[in-house]
């Protein structure tokens, strides 16, 4: 039997000194990947018709990258909660924020 | 028989006064498409993973926002050369500008 | 005394096979970057206050931000409508797609 | 005798629950700004001239706003450092997170 709590938030087994994503940013996180997924589906579908017009798969493109953002400030804020904000008390405050500043330059 | 070349480049049968995607264009923008959705339909297995950790997500989500600004380049590419640079000949230069500048804000 | 009229949108005597900016777009960006160095310059003046604080900052830097892209707005416009839309009929498509293409991603 | 030391990392007299901008992040800051605002003056410069091209505008916008951009790394990496890595111990987490997701969003 563990002792550790899977549903704990912020905390986990394995992975990254025992940090890992929140409960509630990842079922948001899912849940809005899964529309954004849907919504990608829906452009490649246009891009079979050979009557498609630029500018409309360029707004629908436009869409699914707003889509993806909001999912990533979902994560974002999680992650800020979760183990940025507790730096400090867990003594890696440089680490955490080299990697944070690291991964929202990332392209 | 139609009189209509749906391969023509930049030309197509009912949409848009004629104008549609460059078959170039279409097929490099579904080849792009197609990637961005792998890659994101592997960010949704991380997500199924209770041990991920949130700056992975974040780097992952920016990645597949970097092939759909790239897919969306190879489409306004497409749309500059077959749409906007004939306008003049056309005559529909304010339309087209308007459109393309509304599609370029849209998120 | 030049035959050519400096004042008409769109051409002008030396550089760019005879393309310059419109006047229109010239003025307005010249508005709007003015503005755009008084909001700049009242960020400085926030950064001698010993006591301003991160969040302030990052808020008045993006301002100053969307103020720069309001400004590239207002450029890209007079260059589409001017130089883009009428490429076909100069015979130049390519470079000028081109050479816009580029700048769109310069950074 | 204030017994407040305002050259402490972080830490001020009056605003903001007496969080300030860590000083080595106000410094970078005024001396990237400074580069910014010599930068965009010379885009003025240049839309003085009637023979200035639209896609060099373009360019120069671009550079400035990747300055700015710069700039705002610089103060965020410092407002991680200084003020959310401490949020658990200082007990505001959720303010200070509420605060900067909205700053991201700020345009």
């Amino acid at each position: 039997m563990s002792v550790i709590d899977k549903d704990a938030p912020g905390s986990c087994a394995h992975t990254h000194n025992g940090l890992c994503m929140p409960d509630a940013s990842r079922k948001a996180a899912r849940r809005r990947l899964a529309i954004a997924r849907g919504h990608l589906e829906s452009i490649q579908r246009m891009l079979d018709d050979p009557d498609v017009y630029c500018v409309d798969i360029l707004k629908q493109l436009k869409a699914v990258q707003g889509a993806l953002a909001g999912t990533g400030e979902v994560v974002l804020r999680g992650h800020l909660e979760a183990h940025v904000a507790t730096a400090e008390s867990r003594g890696d405050t440089s680490e955490i924020v080299d990697e944070l500043m690291h991964a929202l330059k990332y392209t």
